[in-house]
């Protein structure tokens, strides 16, 4: 059962009984506050409206390689208003659910990364111990020796309190990494990956993704990694393990019906409004297989409850 | 259909019945010939006695790393009589479906390589123009400026002309070789891979292989490669595409149903033969899905006949 979303363009009235139902507002952010390197007219404007009408707002973001921190530059960059607590990074989300949802045993709580600077630095902020990241040590070619040290679970290369393997994108992504991923998770790690977008759009062209750094895996082991990102439902978990929030009271903002609108849905958030300014069409908001409760044109059109 | 396996060993008159039934012997080698650096009791003889009964054989193997010049010393090594021309691995089954399979227009013919030295002899032996492989110039980090360059089609690192993305196992494996075959497979490149063995055994243990360099590639286009490793059928076009046999004059010999007695049957040779001395049990072998149409203990079974 489907339902035919509601459209809020212009509606005062409809736009302030929309907003009245909700607490918190959790946004995707590229197609919905910006595209690119271009932010959207009245983005600024439109959070602190919501702000000042008491919301909560949450950014909401798949990307691996930055941490909320570097995240919080390039929103200032845009001239976009955020606190760092504001954002819900993927590195971030998985740092989350290891540190307060996975419960590892003491001997097993440390996390071998494959990932950028930016997960480095959530892993840390949760105090999680970690292997890998940007450690040269793991940058290296693999050795025939190798061999023979992974497989005897020698501890001069596998480490015997790894209990987690985290994926995320990795731009020294190499073969001894997959090979100790692969082993950590047979010994019994439990495989994590950031997001699984196998894609990262850049250019107007498309690159590899997140996901794209757990397929050698997923394909070795017949197994598929917890996903951390949207619209898994281990990152929405995460964001509730942060805010509390009443899922009655949130509304997921987004521009894809297929990953933001689906992850608010499955959250079983009170709402879900999808804007017209990036991916989905309004032919996908109104015919597609995952509709929201309302859409806009875009973003600002909230500013029409001020009226 | 499937019908009972016929029990060879021991019985003279079956065996000389079975093997007057064929001109040619195509061999797996890990299991049937050797296990691991161990050769078999008898291999040297038994491959001795079939060629002194005229037969041709025929070595077959996935291994992408190796040449055939490679594999020609590996089989020195372990005392096993051999010619190169014997010889038939997953690269230089792709340089032959390459160069006499492919029919590539004039300006397409140049192959992006993925692997190791093995790949690019065989490459080089069949006078395929590639880039990629060992050249040092493809084991960099990748920069922020190869986005827009990759985007673009640059030529400083788009060649035009690549018309095969050919991946097999590469210890080298990096973010910016993903990057290159995904586009070039996008610009209309065939994707082909040496073999699709998600794993190779060392050690006792298990490693990437061939097939999980493939695997972001997989994820990313929603597409398989043709791969030319047992048991893909395009690997018996290119045995055919060199030897010219008469298939149902051809017996498939190897240790594993699911991947060499397929590779006989889907390739309608006359005869598949299996051995109880690698990975399938006598249990797979009587009961399994795919059945040889005859087995042995041993491979030096095979000697009864001169009795």
């Amino acid at each position: 059962m489907t339902s035919s979303p509601q459209y809020l363009t212009g509606d005062a009235a409809a736009l302030n009984s929309f907003i009245d139902k909700f607490d918190t507002f959790l946004f995707d952010c590229d197609g919905v506050l910006w595209s690119g390197d271009h932010v959207f007219p009245g983005t600024a404007d439109t959070l602190e409206f919501l702000r000042s009408r008491g919301k909560q707002v949450v950014f909401v973001t798949n990307n691996s390689t930055k941490s909320r921190a570097d995240y919080k530059k390039k929103l200032d960059a845009l001239g976009v208003p955020s606190n760092v607590e504001e954002i819900f990074s993927s590195s971030y989300s998985a740092s989350i659910y290891i540190s307060r949802i996975l419960e590892l045993p003491p001997n097993k709580r440390k996390v071998f990364a494959i990932g950028e600077t930016g997960m480095e630095q959530e892993l840390r902020n949760e105090n999680i111990p970690f292997i890998g990241g940007t450690d040269p040590a793991f940058r290296r070619d693999f050795r025939p020796e190798d061999y023979k040290l992974i497989a005897d679970g020698d501890p001069s290369i596998i480490d015997p309190e790894i209990g987690v393997v985290l994926v995320g994108l990795d731009f020294h992504y190499n073969y001894l990494k997959i090979c100790l991923a692969f082993h950590y998770i047979r010994r019994g790690a439990v495989f994590l990956a950031t997001n699984i977008d196998s894609t990262l759009p850049n250019q107007g062209s498309l690159f590899p993704g997140a996901g794209s750094m757990s397929a050698a895996l997923i394909m070795m082991l017949g197994q598929e990694p917890t996903a951390l990102g949207k619209p898994s439902q281990a990152m929405m978990d995460a964001v509730e393990g942060k805010f509390h929030f009443d899922r009655s009271r949130a509304c997921m903002v987004g521009d894809r019906t297929n990953t933001d609108i689906r992850f608010g849905i499955e959250g079983k958030l009170g709402g879900t409004l999808a804007v017209l300014s990036g991916v989905s069409t309004k032919d996908d908001i109104l015919h597609g297989d995952v509709r929201p409760a309302a859409y806009l044109d875009t973003l600002s059109d909230l500013l029409g409850a001020k009226q």
